[in-house]
């Protein structure tokens, strides 16, 4: 894409979303033995990066369009996303939210008045309860992560992190959906094509470091990590951006991904989620891949439910 | 306190610690019904405001005093701030630690190369190891609330808030041995005296309140809450300066420390310590005192045991 488009992404969303910034700390350099900066979108509105793609994808619907509503499926920050982001630009949302979402997640849908329904938590249970809601309301669906709108205004992320001046030779994120980091490989390439894009993904639901050895979508047989964001797989409209860029996919086991939440809880003080503890994880134990090297991290979210915490 | 002297001491202490963050909230502002800016302590070196003054009390030795050593004695927050600020500047820190103390603290001080002698959880045992250490050594003794030069780089936390150009009403600061309060008041006083400055105390251990009565330094019966840095009294370096300069101290019960601790970890996704959380309750539950009005709140620290939370 060029530069011209990515940054009218930028300016349709920069109004509606907060400037997160971006966190560093001189321990965890020292742990990692290289320079990480934490591009907080923990602290973004929602608590996650989704709002910067769920207000781009609204903002280009039609009127008409926004006065059916909105509909997604999401296990959670996207359906925070959507919700808030509906709310502050006047549309209504319906989510469809599996049984088994974190509590705090739920509740933080409710807290900006979007519409819950729930359903098994399977994609096909989940895209046949979309698709009656749209049947039903003529809402639009916005994907959490297979759209381009949604994907390029999850890219504005990494584009505020270039901002920054600092001269990145890696940008590491979760990759779970795949929306997230295939809007990163867009921005990154497009403005600072010398930084490469990793990916850091659960050991245990590892379909994208299979799909990009493969050359096609894999799938996971379980959905068995504490990173609760990164249990979907990649989509058709992100898989070929992320085949493209993404220099290689690093996993980590679940130990890991709890031994640098807690890190990044005690040392940072900052309350991220455990699927961005996977990209923090990836940096802290692949010191072959990053000594010396400045590294920057999107912090996806810090969404947890902290009366279940795994420490 | 002149203006020029406050000065002296930012000047002194800048180069040493981090100018940290102010976090604002319109999720909280909405709960408050008042304007509520963070200024974020949790993120300077070692977690905690104190850093600011063991700084400018070391940087106030001389040469020889400096060769002799540092000793302290703190329930936590201060004897990593003595350990690292000693670390920094070339100088050897003894701390003497209650039996007690959080492990993260512990931990903290050691990471920090701080020598720590344990003693019993009384103020009678922490004074007579402290002097032990002092005839052994020679070292200066550090005091970690009750001492003017500490005073003086505590206050500068407020100075930081105050140079962001928002017309504050109050500042409110957590109370225990009374350091941070005091040297708020001075930077108050001189660079926005219109501002009021409010204590924030555990019911169970309201000691301070009492004083402000009193006009004398009163005494706890029990130590028991859960903010373990508000456990102490009251001295007499500020005590006097508390007794001029604030406005009022109001009493926070348990469960609304609690509350409020949470609120901030989970919409604010920073790590405050209860200690902290005692100054943003006091807020939040007495709106008849904040409501429309502009608060900065000193978040004290973030220095927590994640494996013993209360929720």
């Amino acid at each position: 894409m060029q530069k011209s488009d990515l940054l009218s992404v930028y300016k349709r969303i920069e109004p509606h979303v907060h400037k997160t910034p971006v966190h560093h700390s001189r321990l965890i350099d020292e742990i990692a033995r290289c320079e990480v900066y934490l591009k907080c979108e923990n602290f973004q509105k929602g608590g996650a990066y989704k709002i910067r793609g769920a207000t781009n994808a609204i903002l280009q619907l039609s009127h008409e369009e926004r006065r059916r509503g909105v509909v997604t499926h999401s296990s959670g920050n996207f359906a925070q996303a959507v919700s808030l982001a509906a709310k502050n630009l006047g549309v209504s949302a319906h989510i469809i939210m599996p049984t088994n979402a974190p509590k705090a997640k739920k509740a933080g849908t409710i807290a900006y008045d979007g519409i819950i329904t729930e359903c098994e938590p399977t994609i096909e249970a989940r895209e046949k309860a979309s698709k009656k809601i749209q049947k039903e309301t003529g809402a639009s669906f916005l994907h959490p992560s297979n759209q381009l709108e949604v994907i390029h205004g999850q890219g504005t992320a990494s584009y505020e992190l270039l901002q920054e001046e600092i001269d990145f030779d890696f940008i590491v994120t979760p990759i779970g959906g795949g929306g997230l980091i295939a809007g990163t490989c867009l921005f990154v390439n497009a403005f600072s094509p010398k930084t490469k894009v990793i990916g850091a993904e659960p050991a245990n639901v590892d379909d994208a470091y299979r799909s990009l050895i493969s050359g096609q979508i894999e799938t996971n047989e379980t959905t068995n990590t504490i990173a609760d964001g990164l249990r979907t797989n990649l989509g058709n409209h992100n898989f070929p951006i992320i085949l493209e860029h993404v220099e290689q996919i690093i996993r980590v086991s679940e130990e890991e991904i709890v031994a640098a939440m807690r890190l990044v809880w005690e040392r940072m003080k900052i309350i991220i989620e455990p699927s961005s503890a996977v990209a923090v994880a990836a940096v802290l134990y692949n010191q072959k891949v990053f000594q010396g090297k400045k590294v920057g991290v999107i912090i996806s979210g810090g969404n947890v439910d902290v009366e279940n915490l795994p420490f």
